[in-house]
Parts: C-alpha cells; sequence; structure tokens
C-alpha cells in the first residue's frame, strides 16, 4: 500500500492558496484565510469519508469509526496555521498527509479496528494577534491549559470562554496513540541527506530576561571616564550564553536572539538592557548546569538580575510508537534516524498525556518559518508512507 | 550692577506650569503648552520694554533700539521648548536669564549704544512630532537649513513653507555677536565646582550604523556548530567603538547607544544587526583617526557595512567674545573655565555666520533632558551675572 503523491501534492498547492496578500504564507488562527483554509480540509475530510467537527475552541476533527466498538482511538494530528508569511509545508503536511493516509486506506478497503481520527489543531503557532499562546487547540484538548485573568480577557477577544476550554477536554484514556508528521524545520537531516527522523522527544525551552543596569547620560557631555555604559556591561553575559552552551553539551542550545537598550538613542549612554537568554535541551539536569554558570557570570557583571519568563518542560515520545515508526521505515526500506526535536509541536503537548509518535521529514537547508521554506517531495512521498504503515503497525495492536 | 535672582526665579517657575501632564516639563515646540510658554515669555519681554514680534518660522524676537541707530545687534538667545519629560533648566535659563540682563540693564538707567535682542528660538529640540529637525529656528534665521523634498512635506504639517524659512532668514553682517547662556548637561562643572565654563567649540557630531550581517535561524532546531549568529560577531565591533575611543584621546566620545537586533526575536537566531555608532569631537583629524580604525575591525570581523548618516562639523566660539567672558568673570570675581561642549545648541549654527559666545553654568551631576535636572539657583545668579557683564562688554566695544 502506497499513498499517491500526486493528489497530496494537488491538495497541498490547493490549500496553500488561502493565504493574506505578501510573501509566503500567511494563515493565521482565527482569521479569515484561516477560516477558508479549515473549510477546505473539512471537505477534504468529508470526500475522504470521515464524519467531521470542529470543537468548542476551534480544532477541526474527522473521526472513522473502527470495527472494534471496544478500542480506544489512534489519532493522527498537525495544524494549518502559519507564521506571518512562512511556508506550505509547515504543518500542512501533517494535515493533508494524514487525510492522504486515511484515504488510501479506505480505497484499499482497509478495515481499521480502532477508530481514526484526523485533527487539525487550532493556533499551534501562537501567532494570532491575542496572545492566547501557541498549541492552544493541542493544550486545550489535553486540559494543559492554566487560566488566569490575563488569559480569560483574551480568550474573550477570540470569542471563546473558560466553558470553551473544559468542553474541548478529551479524556486521555479514550486515545491509544497520537501520531504526527511534520517538516523538521532544522537542517539535520537535510544535511545527513536521510529521509525519515525518528523523533525520541522534543527539548525544553527555558528563558530568562538578565537586566544589566547602568547609568543613562548625555553621550555628548559624558567623558568616557565617568561613564556606567549597561550595553558594555552586557557583552561578556552574551558572549558568555554562546561560550558555556557550547563548552557543556552539544545537544544543548543557547541564544542571545533579542536585546533591548534603554533609552536605544544614538546620543545616549545606555543606562539598561535587557538580554533575553533561551536555553533548550531534553535533560533537564543540563540546562541546571548551564544556569549555574550564567548566574556565576552575571555575579561577576555586577547589577544585574536574571528572571526566569518561561519554563516548558521537554516532552518524551513514546517507545512502543518510536520502534513502530522504526519498523515501518524498514518494512519500506527508508533510510531513518533517532534524533530530537529543537521546535515545539503539537505532540508535545499532547504526549504529556497519550503516547505519541512525531515522525520528520527534512526542510531544505533547516529553512522555516520562511517564503523559502521547501521539503522535497519525494521526502513526503517518504514520509507519508511512513505515517501510513505506522498507523497499520498501530492499528494491529492488541490494546 | 547684579541681576534680581529672586524675580528670575518666580520668572522660572511660573513658566515651568506651561508644561503638558506627567513628570517634569513638556513643552515641545508647535504645541499648546509651547504656544502658552511663548505668549508669557512675550509678556515678560514686552514689561521689559522689548519691541517684541514672532517671525515667520515661529522665533519669539524681542528688540531694544541702541543710542547709536548704525550700530549693528547684539542678540542673547536659547530656547523654552524641551524634550519629553525635560526639566526646567536646560533653555529656559538662557531665555529668562537674557530678559533679565536687559531688565536690569534698564532698570539701572543703561544706555545701550548697540542694539539689544533678545531671542527665543523654536524648536531646538528637534522633538516636535513632524521631524524638522533639532536647532530649527536659529538654522532659519542663518539660512542653513536645506531644503529636499522631505522636508517640504514635513514643513506643511506644521503649516511652514519654503517662503517662511526664506522671511526668517537675517543678515549676518547685521549682528555683532550673539551670546547664550546655558546649562552644561555634562558634568565637568559640577564635578570641579566651578560655576562658569567659557565653551570654546561645540563639537562635531559623526553617525555611522554599522550593518553585521549572519545567518538567521530556528534557536531550536540550529545546533550551535552551524550557526552565524550576527549579534555575537557584532560585539568585538560594539566594544572596539569603547576601546579605540578611549585610547586616542581624552576629549573624544564614541558611543554605541541603540543596537537594533533581527529579526529580535527570543527564539531566533540574530541575521542581522545594526550598529549605531556616534563620535564626537572638536578636531576632525582625530574622528578621521578613529574611524579608520573601526574600519580595520570591522575588516577583520568580516560581512559588515558601514555607512555615514550624519557628519555635522565642530562650530567655534569667537575668540574675542570668550576673552570678554573671562573678564566678565575676572570683574565679578568668578571661577571659570574654558571647555568645549558635548552638546549641540543655538549657539553651534549661528556661530558659523556670526562671532558668538556660550557660557556654561553646572548641571547637578550632568542630568539633563530628565526631570531630574537641577542648578544651583547660586550658580544660576553667577552665570547671568556673567551674561550682563558679557553684553556691557560687547556693547563697549567701538564696531
Amino acid at each position: 500500500m502506497f499513498i499517491n503523491i500526486e493528489r497530496l501534492k494537488k491538495n497541498m498547492y490547493e490549500l496553500a492558496k488561502f493565504s493574506d496578500e505578501g510573501k509566503g504564507i500567511t494563515r493565521i488562527s482565527f482569521t479569515e484565510s484561516y477560516r477558508k483554509g479549515i473549510n477546505f480540509t473539512r471537505e477534504l475530510m468529508e470526500d475522504t469519508g470521515l464524519i467531521t467537527k470542529v470543537d468548542s475552541v476551534g480544532n477541526l476533527i474527522g473521526r472513522i469509526e473502527g470495527e472494534d466498538k471496544d478500542k480506544s482511538t489512534i489519532i493522527i494530528g498537525s495544524h494549518i496555521d502559519t507564521v506571518p508569511h512562512g511556508g506550505m509545508f509547515d504543518g500542512t503536511v501533517g494535515v493533508l498527509g494524514g487525510i492522504e493516509v486515511i484515504k488510501i486506506l479506505k480505497e484499499n478497503g482497509y478495515k481499521n479496528d480502532h477508530p481514526l481520527e484526523m485533527i487539525s489543531f487550532i493556533n499551534e503557532e501562537g501567532t494570532a494577534s491575542v496572545p492566547i499562546g501557541g498549541t492552544f487547540g493541542s493544550r486545550a484538548m489535553m486540559g494543559l491549559i492554566d487560566i488566569d485573568a490575563d488569559l480569560r480577557e483574551n480568550l474573550k477577544k477570540v470569542n471563546l470562554s473558560e466553558n470553551d476550554l473544559n468542553l474541548a477536554y478529551r479524556d486521555p484514556n479514550t486515545v491509544k496513540n497520537y501520531l504526527e508528521l511534520h517538516i523538521e524545520q532544522g537542517r539535520r537531516l537535510y544535511d545527513e541527506k536521510i529521509p525519515i527522523g525518528i523523533v525520541t522527544g522534543i527539548v525544553g525551552i527555558w528563558r530568562y530576561v538578565a537586566t544589566v543596569r547602568g547609568r543613562s547620560n548625555h553621550a555628548g557631555t559624558t567623558p568616557m571616564y565617568a561613564r556606567d555604559d549597561a550595553l558594555l556591561k552586557s557583552l561578556p553575559l552574551i558572549k558568555g550564553v554562546n561560550d558555556i552552551t557550547k563548552e557543556l553539551d552539544k545537544n544543548l542550545v543557547g541564544t542571545v536572539g533579542k536585546i533591548n537598550v534603554k533609552p536605544g538613542a544614538a546620543n545616549v549612554v545606555p543606562g539598561e538592557v535587557e538580554v533575553t537568554i533561551e536555553l533548550r535541551e531534553l535533560e533537564v539536569e543540563m540546562i541546571n548546569k548551564a544556569i549555574a554558570r550564567i548566574k556565576d557570570l552575571i555575579k561577576k557583571i555586577g547589577d544585574t538580575e536574571l528572571k526566569q519568563i518561561e519554563a516548558k518542560d521537554s516532552s518524551v515520545m513514546d517507545r512502543n510508537v518510536q520502534l513502530q515508526i522504526e519498523k515501518a521505515c524498514q518494512s519500506k526500506n527508508i533510510k531513518y534516524k533517532y534524533m530530537s526535536s529543537g521546535a515545539g509541536h503539537d505532540a508535545r503537548d499532547i504526549a504529556k498525556k497519550i503516547p505519541s509518535g512525531l515522525i520528520f521529514i527534512p526542510s531544505k537547508e533547516g529553512i522555516s518559518h520562511a517564503p523559502e521554506e521547501l521539503t522535497d517531495w519525494n521526502d513526503i512521498r517518504e514520509g507519508v508512507n511512513v505515517l501510513l504503515e505506522t498507523v497499520k503497525l498501530l492499528d494491529m495492536e492488541r490494546i
């Protein structure tokens, strides 16, 4: 059994038409373009024989019952929302690829034992104009959203209520497995010319803001000797984050991607600099080691305050599902490698509640979230075929 | 003859009432607060016996004729506009202090040989919401504004035309001297406890933007080895500007006050960084030396482009006027020092056309353009007394 890549390609290009104007694809959750994209996807699902619904927060769900009424569900999922001016593969390949898998199973008269569901989660990218957070739809379904006053206000702005969150909740015990196919958005598979990555886990994300304080002064009237320049003081910290990360472990990444120089004028000596530090790793002990060293450095610099602004735990993919993906690759004679994911996905949150698997395919030069995002159609064919085989292998399992 | 500091103090506090809401003084040119401040100042001038007018661009001019009809005019000037949330001394002390000088001369029955004028120049700060540039009023009067398409458009927004600029022009040959009293806005006089600075010149301002290029990438999926982080590459340049400046000359100042990290997100490896470099010095050769060394450094860093965005020549105060200010200090037994100015003032542009003098008084801790801006009333008294004596000494000159 093999998937029909020409049909999938056609659907991918059709869906790519639903975009705001400008470069690349802009299909942000809760916008008109997104609504049209969801309608198109829903029609595809119904043409495939799936019974569809949109749940209380906006997740699109297509379901096909299984032969055995008592068995729990296998869910295939991903998302069709994009960042502004993103690409046509991120998320989309997992949703339309999943629909293609179910279509092929039906066309071949395959009788699925377990119910199968295809879900397109809302606001995975978290770029909705209202800040309700990324992987919103999958977190809502897993009951992983903590509601505070800010979120309650923001939910109102996208016509959602706390009750809608509650209604979107799904008992994880009714689900056997979650499977997601996604582009890597990194360059490891591309560099090594390997079409399939079997993801072992998704790294945790720790974010900090270090506020380095100096004294703001007129750049013309303050002699060099009398300055306390916060930007100059922050330089060893920016360099240190890089050095410490490189020294500690090859899987650890540490980035200063944003710095805010205050007041930020050509003619004013910087009085304060906010340095945003991000660390990602599967192993929390490694993060702790890095942070301890960054704190030592900050003590040396002085006048600096470190504040944690985010701590997302890493997420581990189910060992059995990984093995089934491996078997699927072997049965199709497709090269693969085990790897971690540096980016977050819907699978991250779902894996906390449901045994999950995540299949990666290469991104050309690692480029993603950009109009130039590209995955070879041959790699997409391999990826969707592996997804197909994995669904069959999981469906064959007793439980 | 001595000025009346209590009267001046009262006028300073009265004028300080004309401000937008919020901390400090906000009296930006072309706003309602500014208009009210100008009306108050105009009334003060008229009470002093000055004949007033507001010229075509908005400069407030008060004039008192001299005994000798053939003599050219001595102008005292400064400004009453402020930056947002600035202080009550910057500019204002020169305008109200100048009016006090003329009032004292009149009260003492002094017969001025030369015509005297007191001018409050518009938009010295250049913080009008429409960008028409700082020291606008004085540059207009000296015919030093180059009109381009952008400026023509912006002038319209403040109800000014090219013709208004032409009408504001004043033949420099009709003016004998220009004199300005201003707070230092630096901390040299304050640190050395000297009440009077005789300004020798105003430093030139050279501004550059260095664009350092790397490759923007996902911070989670791009391993450390595969990165080309523009922010990391820019660090030696930021440090270098400081090191080079310190090494070359104690009067040179070099500042990186602004940096723009692109795209500037916590989870993206910086792809491009714009570093704004500002250099100030009286001597252009020193600037050239500094720039040559910065260029060497940039060559070493690579992938970096340097673009000049501003080059304001330094401006030299008239040697004779400096000597008359010195004599004034000596006659009143007031301590003084010769110094350069790191900040621009109306005197900078006027000195290019008219023999000019600039008198500094201390700023507490060098703080200015902030609500905490403060100058001791004793220092103000000394400064205005020196201004008074200098006007008399210049008025005694034959020409």
